[in-house]
C-alpha cells in the first residue's frame, strides 16, 4: 500500500515545475545523462516495447546539425542550452520482443506484419518515453523545455539517414534559469476534458 | 535549485513502480479522480494544447460499453478494475488555443490549416499526458496497467459517436494486488537506445 508523496515532491515533478527556455551556464555531465536514462527506462511501454531512442546532442558540431533543423523560434534558446535530447523511435522496435517481452512469442511477427500498427505504437510509447524523460529529469533535479517546432525530414537527414530511426520530439536539458520563463499558461477545467461515466 | 527527490519517492514513481493486472476490491473515489487531473493536468504539452480528453468508466454500464472494444487478453482484468480511463485526443483541440496559448495568436489557425499536423500534436501529446497520469497516479498512490489492445473503431463508436474525440489508449487504476503482477521485463541499456553526441 503506497501513499501520496508529500507536496515538494509533488510540486517539484508537476504542480509547480514549469518549462525552462533558459537554463544556467552549468554543463550536464555523462553521468547525469546515463542517470537520467536508467530512471526514465522504468516507464512502462505497451508489451515493454521501448521504441524510444536518444541521441543527447551536446556538442557545438552537434548542435550545427541540429540547427538546421529547428524552427526559427527554436533556434537561440536551443544552442544554447546545456544538452538537446533527440527523441527519436526506433521504426523496428519489435525485433527486440522476442527479449523483451518473452512472454508472447508472437508479439515480433504482430508488428512486423502490420506497419501501420507498428508506426502507431513506435509514436505513441516513444510519446509516453519523452513524458518519462521530462518527469525523471526534473525528479533528479533537471530542468527541461521540449519541443516539436522542428523540421523532422532535415533532422532525420541530418541524424538518423539510413531511415530507420524517425524524430518524435525535442527536449532541451540543463538548470533552469527561470528569468526565462513565460507566464504559466492555464489548464483546461476536469469539466471541460473528462467525466465519470 | 531543485534537488533529486529522495530514493522512495524515485522508487514510487519509476524505479520500483509496477504495471498491475490485478487491483485490491477498493473503489476509486470522485475525489481520486478529480486529485489525478488535478495533478497530472501541469505535464508540458506542445503550446499548452493538453489534447487529452478522458472517460473514467466506472459504472457496469459503462464497462459494459467498453467490454465491446476489448482485445481477448485485456477483458477479465479491465472488467475488474476500480476503473479505466479511456484516453482520448480532441481532433479539434486547437479550438482552445487562444485562451490556453494567447502568446501567439496565429496557433489555431496553423492547426485548423494542417490536419496531418493537428493529428500528429493530437497524438503525441494526449500520449505524453497519459504518461502524466500514470505518474501523477503512482505519486498519488494509486496503481495503474494501461493497454492499447482494443479495437479503436468500436471504441469511437461506443463513446465518442459524433467523430471528434478518438481513443488513444486505455488505463486501468486502482490500488495494485501485487499478485497479479508478470515477472518485471527487461529494459533496454543505455548503449543500446542512447549515445552522447
Amino acid at each position: 500500500m503506497t501513499h501520496a508523496l508529500p507536496d515538494a515532491a509533488l510540486d517539484q515533478i508537476l504542480r509547480t515545475a514549469r518549462t525552462f527556455n533558459k537554463f544556467q551556464n552549468k554543463p550536464v555531465s555523462d553521468e547525469t545523462l546515463h542517470a537520467l536514462y536508467e530512471l526514465a527506462k522504468w516507464g512502462p511501454t505497451s508489451m515493454n516495447c521501448q521504441p524510444a531512442r536518444i541521441i543527447f546532442v551536446r556538442s557545438a558540431e552537434a548542435k550545427a546539425k541540429l540547427k538546421q533543423a529547428l524552427s526559427p523560434g527554436n533556434v537561440d534558446k536551443t544552442l544554447a542550452a546545456p544538452v538537446t535530447a533527440i527523441v527519436a523511435s526506433d521504426s523496428q522496435f519489435f525485433e527486440h520482443l522476442p527479449n523483451q517481452f518473452p512472454a508472447l512469442p508472437q508479439a515480433r511477427d504482430m508488428f512486423a506484419g502490420n506497419a501501420t500498427l507498428a508506426s502507431d505504437t513506435a509514436f505513441r510509447n516513444s510519446s509516453l518515453q519523452a513524458a518519462y524523460l521530462m518527469i525523471a529529469g526534473r525528479a533528479l533535479g533537471l530542468d527541461s523545455g521540449a519541443m516539436s517546432g522542428f523540421n523532422p525530414q532535415v533532422l532525420n537527414e541530418q541524424f538518423f539517414a539510413d531511415g530507420r530511426y524517425k524524430a518524435n520530439m525535442l527536449i532541451n536539458f540543463g538548470y533552469g534559469d527561470a528569468t526565462g520563463n513565460w507566464p504559466r499558461g492555464p489548464r483546461l477545467a476536469f469539466n471541460e476534458v473528462a467525466r465519470i461515466d
